[in-house]
């Protein structure tokens, strides 16, 4: 099984949510775990649209009480490290696809670079090294060829 | 959905390892998520047993990469962070079951008392606060009736 | 220059705070750095030993924020990490001395020892592997000699 | 003591390694404590830089084993934690100047700016909210003048 880590900040637009939920669907009908920070915002918005797909959701919290994590999280893993969290989602993940984001999004493409992770952005940071995609379904399939070509 | 820890080192007997395959069993069939190191030994035995009842395992790795899982992983989480990963398996669960074990083991023992987390033992160390078990059944009904009392 | 953790609990008897006082002043004569875990009780005890004999003291704090440090820490290491930071400290040293202490000590005795670091024990957890000492001055002589024969 | 971090990668222009090692040196003579990655490239010349001036330097070690820092850091941190490391660095410090700089350096001037530290840049990653410094007298001053400011 592949994880994906969706990564993207608290605060976000509409439109970033819904392609969050879209990107969270999408996984989930290509069997693949979700991997996430757990928390609101986009982190939400991917987590629902997993599963109203019947995924599976992992939220990698930075609290040490897993109450903080978002409604549609399966497997809540309060790690009580603070935003050196950022760095166990990175790792997990087979690859990673960045939505909007803010500092926090940031810090994780920048880790998931040095941990030579394929990084996929929509409407995010502009970062030598990022691969664009157009849509939630575009980011999807080249997370998925990305990971495929690398192994 | 309840994460229970199960740890446990390396190296084991015979009869720790058909233990800890029984824990697994036990916790699968009562609907648990199984979090546990992720490696060889106990951690191996417990998570035959969970897959052996259908159950979902989560492995969180001391290593960057999850090529060093066991076979019996559905979902490793490769932090990365060495035996700092210890402090989050004892974080992330609702309760822990302690057997045989080494230092590794010890330390997770204490780091979860030092959480405040319920720690059921078998066969393990001496440490004061661990909740004795005689067997696999006993040990898996004493960590779900911990977690609802304590919520 | 060698890196001593000396750990400890934040609740401890006055006999164990003197000891753990005149560890640190004696480390601090021997040249050696002082690093604990920052907070209260034992680990602030051996701080102001140290810095009765002028020497260098390290506090690697679980909070994100230094104003936590005891009076006696020169640098204080703000990880925000919470309880993961017992690894640092036993990771960062070159021997590790136990004096009394809780949960929170045993967890890093046991860490030490995962982490193949010699630990010396004065009136704390009875643990094999550990190695006595009488007093202050035999644990800080026993430290830095089993330094010098592991290198 | 102010805790200065000084961020940048192994790898490094030779332009880059001078401001680097003049910016350790100005930190010293500023009474600050220097605190950085403990490798190579700008890591190693702004230690260089601050011990010609008798300054105090720390290098929180990716590695578990202190052998890895380079010849000019006084205190070794070795974590044993990956680049989770980089979250402490940013954690612990008052202020960051980042110089030049690779994926390791953007991970903590995002990390930086998501714990709400000022960062100063020389030559470094084009990010909002990066203060930029002509040079190493003016990144020093900048940092000091920020951390006053702040607290």
């Amino acid at each position: 099984m592949k994880l994906i880590a969706v990564i993207g900040g608290r605060k976000a637009s509409n439109k970033q949510l819904k392609i969050a939920e879209e990107v969270g669907r999408i996984l989930a009908l290509n069997n693949t775990i979700l991997i996430c920070g757990g928390l609101e915002g986009i982190m939400e918005a991917v987590s629902k649209g997993a599963k109203s797909a019947n995924g599976t959701t992992l939220g990698i919290l930075p609290q040490d009480n897993k109450r903080f994590a978002n409604d549609y999280i399966d497997i809540p893993i309060a790690t009580g490290m603070g935003l050196a969290r950022n760095a166990i989602i990175t790792c997990a993940a087979d690859a990673i696809i960045a939505i909007g984001g803010e500092y926090g999004t940031l810090s994780e493409i920048a880790l998931g670079f040095q941990m030579d992770k394929p990084v996929i952005g929509i409407d995010t940071w502009e970062i030598e090294g990022i691969i664009k995609a157009i849509d939630a379904e575009d980011a999807v399939r080249k997370a998925l060829s990305l990971i495929d070509s690398s192994v």
